[in-house]
């Protein structure tokens, strides 16, 4: 690394130490963001700094949100009796972008992962089970990642739920559609193969 | 693209103007801003604000810098006699990064690209004809891109300068170390046959 003036340095230092930004990228950007106009500069350090001090967390979901509840759970045009449920404000977002599902969310903010430690109180599952005892939810949907971990805490949570007569189910697994059947893995094309339909 | 609270929409946008940082990337930098500390945030939108506004021009030699002049302008035990031309603050830092050369740099801001608009009185050659003037420059060393800008700039100064009887080179063309033979181009090709050198 070449030696830089010291705030120039310091940029390169901020930037390469966010995610999927190396070292050259980071000179890069910080190379980009010093031939900005004054004014764009101060909007892009504006941007970081108050999206920051403006998102919290939605109380009743745990979503990412500026307002508290958030603009779904507030929404009363939305179905109460469908809960899904997911890993990130990231997955609630994929989920938005469908368009189809008109139900409420719950964001656990992680998965049980043994391996990193993170056990099922370390998630907000507690908040889960507070919401199903007040609101009026038939069916829920276990949304977390097709990863171990995911399936592990959708069915952990799963069996936390049915005894409560609750309805709980999982998203499907199968081949992703325009995917090729021949680089399919096998996990995966089992699993198309076992949840097939009837045409 | 999903419809995000407005703080966190506004720096998705602001993060996606960057170069090389696409939609998804500035939503995964966007949500990972926002999972960082507090203070981390505010060091991040500091550096930002501040790098730009104390990096300047050299006024000597037009390098990046946060004192004027700049660092190596201002140091003393850098040879006077080498000048080397570049296009660009990234390339001074990329030379510098070989620790080879001792002497001074002038940087153009950019090369001769009739396409684009850019003729010889857009970048710093003026300046750098007046340092000639007044410095003890002895050779001129054209480290512009080998690209046909930068070669046409490279030609376009050498002849300027031979006239005063100063010494004019050029950076070398052949293989890149490491490189294959056998996906070389052909013009670098010829070139590195064309400058071959006796063992």
């Amino acid at each position: 690394m070449a030696k830089y003036a010291k705030p120039l340095m310091r940029l390169i230092d901020e930037l390469s130490s966010l995610p999927g930004i190396g070292g050259k990228s980071a000179q890069r950007l910080a190379f980009h963001i010093l031939s900005m106009e004054e004014e764009d500069v101060e909007a892009l350090a504006e941007s970081i700094r108050s999206a920051k001090k403006s998102m919290r967390y939605c109380s009743v979901c745990g979503n990412l949100t500026d307002t508290d509840p958030c603009s779904i759970c507030g929404d009363e045009t939305r179905d109460k009796k469908s809960l899904c449920v997911v890993e990130t404000p990231r997955d609630v977002a994929a989920m938005e972008r469908i368009r189809e599902y008109r139900g409420r969310y719950h964001v656990l903010h992680g998965c049980i992962s043994p391996v990193d430690g993170i056990g099922p109180g370390d998630i907000n599952i507690h908040s889960l089970l507070k919401r199903l005892q007040t609101e009026e939810v038939e069916e829920v949907i276990m949304a977390t990642n097709p990863t171990i971990e995911g399936e592990a805490t959708a069915m952990y949570i799963a069996r936390l739920l049915k005894p409560a007569g609750l309805k709980v189910s999982r998203i499907a697994h199968g081949l992703p559609v325009g995917a090729d059947l021949e680089y399919a893995d096998e996990v995966t094309l089992s699993k198309s193969l076992e949840n097939r339909k009837e045409l």
